[in-house]
């Protein structure tokens, strides 16, 4: 096999502080609002893939997380279908800097995740970002690609993206003005911390993909959110962003989080992602910052029970003291915090007393914490390429983390 | 003390099937929507007050369930002055059956309730209607209460008939248009049950009056529903009710439940009335009904996590062994099932299956078993009377339910 022929990259997964709840377009995932993302560091959270193509490929296939998935699935179509054709038109431009000789050819996909489907979090993001990435590098394709990645999974289109991310819904039919573009890169604000809290799974919840096609069926809410509440909510959430004013951002993120789930239960028959894990953290976050008299924390939530707080750098040991505090974990420290390392410190009586919340023994399976991050790259390494020279999936890559497939929450 | 100043009522509980959530005017209690509910049997659940006058009365008095309380609140002083006001107009007016002289006079007022405050059942509508509607008696005042009952306890307007009744929100800034309304008597649906689910009450949630407040406040939903979504409604609601059809009753009953509760999440911070139990219920009637393919069953959620349930007479037997198949009592069947008697019957497998949810043991403390009932009633046996000759409580009361308080949920 060519070596010149294979491509490996990594992107982000991202995690929606104005959330997307709800298509317009259920074939080309145009939205019924715009929403804005906050890119994870990839240090801590990413997808790799690894595209190959060759003469000797007989089909195109691709390997995820060590399991071989139908390439035959719409969405992974959408996708090949799109780049295909954009290296198509550049060849027939005659763009000379296009080697057209791999248009023919079959691909090879193999995509690992450096985080196990358990932790919830979006890896459809992630994952459908770094496939069209890396298609794109491999089939000399450049330019805009989000509405593409869009294409395999709404959310994914923020992924293209480092730092701070909005997906300007569009207007258009074809939805040629559905892309994501960044609002601010990540440098901008480095005192941001993003803390995952990985909630004890129970039961699988409601796929984000027919939730919020119930959703749009049936919730009069959802409909006057998206038309009269987002617009608005866009304009200060970018606003907060720029000035970098942690209250306003907190609030509006927590708010949005709030409303997406409202809209949820006003769907019909009710769909319910928050439990009682969620609805403590909940508690938690409002007392620990009424206690303080300032807004120093914010959660958000997507189509299952796992907190996302957004804080910034000095306040990260204490809260952190104050969920092992609040939700004792089973692990010793180590396991419980993964990611940035965490300092440790003493909590406050004061603090205990005022957020008064009974413990939940396990309620939290661990935190990972990480901060904002650049959008995907290219890993110019061959040795860190999935397919071996055979066009195989490695024999040492084996399953990162015992996955079961992808999961589809997006937001 | 002369007999002939002492009256004793009883007045019911009602449960909306349109919600009310949200005031317009705090101190005239004017809603900012109109609602629906269905009143319960007093055989089942009611509030008995007596009121007497007395010449020989240093000051206005009351005891609720055992305990004296505070006369001076104000919604007890509103309903106090409000019914005063209207005897004083009669007897200005010259109208010859009321006797003047007891309008002089000070008030006892003793109220008890037959079922448990821990039931987290709306006691202040019932109390405020039966206060009401006695001091009325006591004050030989007639026509119009339902104002009258509002300006104590909002959903209290509605316990003042029984059957099917609206609050019609009304226009006036003055709340004289604020009135309940008869839709239909309770003898207009003899088949339709009422199953109050008390789930294991677990924390004191947030009190319907701040709560609403907030509400009205912080959520940009909850205008919206109070706006666009309840006028219809509350029209197609009415219209089920003439009709008598189920599905259509049910479905709306609970679509408005879970709407409601979406504003309480959309609220800011955000307020859990539903809990694990209540989301296992919920999931327990989608569940049912889909497996029947047809609504035999809605549920309905106040401030707090217990279910009530409206289905009809025959389907009670199969559902309650549902509940206890899916909460596994801790008691026998005779502590579990209150109220109106419910057969035994074997549950199926294939509704188990279909179910196929996780028991959650003693997620549910008893079932009241009941029905639609009348309004208000006198009680014309004087032994009934809770204030005896010297005008204090009757020292065999007691306290029929170890109370700390009224509640005050109020939907």
């Amino acid at each position: 096999m060519d070596k010149s022929n294979t491509v490996t990259c990594t992107a982000p997964v991202n995690i929606a502080v104005i959330k997307y709840w709800g298509k317009r377009d259920e074939e080309l995932i145009l939205p019924i609002n715009s929403s804005l993302s906050v890119t994870l560091h990839q240090d801590q959270l990413k997808t790799t893939t690894t595209v190959a193509t060759s003469r000797s490929f007989q089909e195109d296939r691709i390997w995820l997380n060590g399991k071989e998935e139908d390439i035959t699935h719409p969405r992974l179509q959408s996708c090949l279908r799109e780049i295909r054709r954009l290296a198509r038109k550049r060849s027939n431009d005659g763009d000379p800097a296009l080697d057209s000789t791999c248009l023919s050819h079959k691909v090879h996909i193999c995509s690992v995740n450096n985080f196990p489907t358990a932790a919830g979090l979006a890896s459809s993001a992630a994952g459908f970002a770094c496939l069209v990435y890396t298609l794109a590098r491999v089939f000399g394709v450049e330019g805009e690609l989000s509405d593409i990645a869009r294409q395999g999974s709404g959310s994914a289109c923020r992924s293209m993206y480092g730092g701070f991310v909005q997906w300007i819904m569009g207007q258009k039919d074809d939805g040629k003005d559905s892309l994501a573009q960044q609002v601010e890169p990540e440098t901008h604000w480095p005192e941001l911390r993003v803390l995952v809290l990985v909630a004890s799974a129970e039961r699988k919840p409601v796929g984000s993909t027919s939730g919020m096609q119930t959703s749009v069926q049936t919730s009069c809410l959802l409909k006057h959110r998206a038309e009269s509440v987002v617009p608005g909510r866009m304009a200060e959430m970018i606003e907060a962003v720029r000035r970098k004013d942690f209250a306003a951002f907190a609030e509006l993120t927590m708010k949005d989080s709030n409303q997406f789930h409202a809209t949820c239960l006003d769907t019909y028959p009710p769909i319910f992602y928050l439990n009682s894990v969620s609805q403590q953290v909940i508690n938690l976050v409002h007392r620990y910052n009424r206690h303080y008299g300032e807004t120093r924390l914010a959660y958000t939530f997507d189509a299952g029970p796992n907190a996302v707080i957004y804080t910034l750098q000095q306040h990260v040991p204490e809260f952190v003291q104050a969920v092992e505090h609040f939700f004792p974990p089973e692990t010793n420290r180590g396991q419980f915090i993964k990611g940035l390392p965490v300092k440790r410190v003493a909590l406050s009586e004061e603090l205990k007393q005022a957020v008064g919340l009974e413990p939940m023994p396990k309620g939290i399976s661990y935190i990972i914490s990480t901060k904002a991050g650049p959008g995907p790259r290219v890993v110019e390494d061959p040795t860190q390429h999935l397919l071996g020279s055979d066009g195989l999936p490695k024999k040492t890559l084996g399953c990162p983390a015992a996955q079961n497939g992808q999961s589809s929450t997006e937001q």
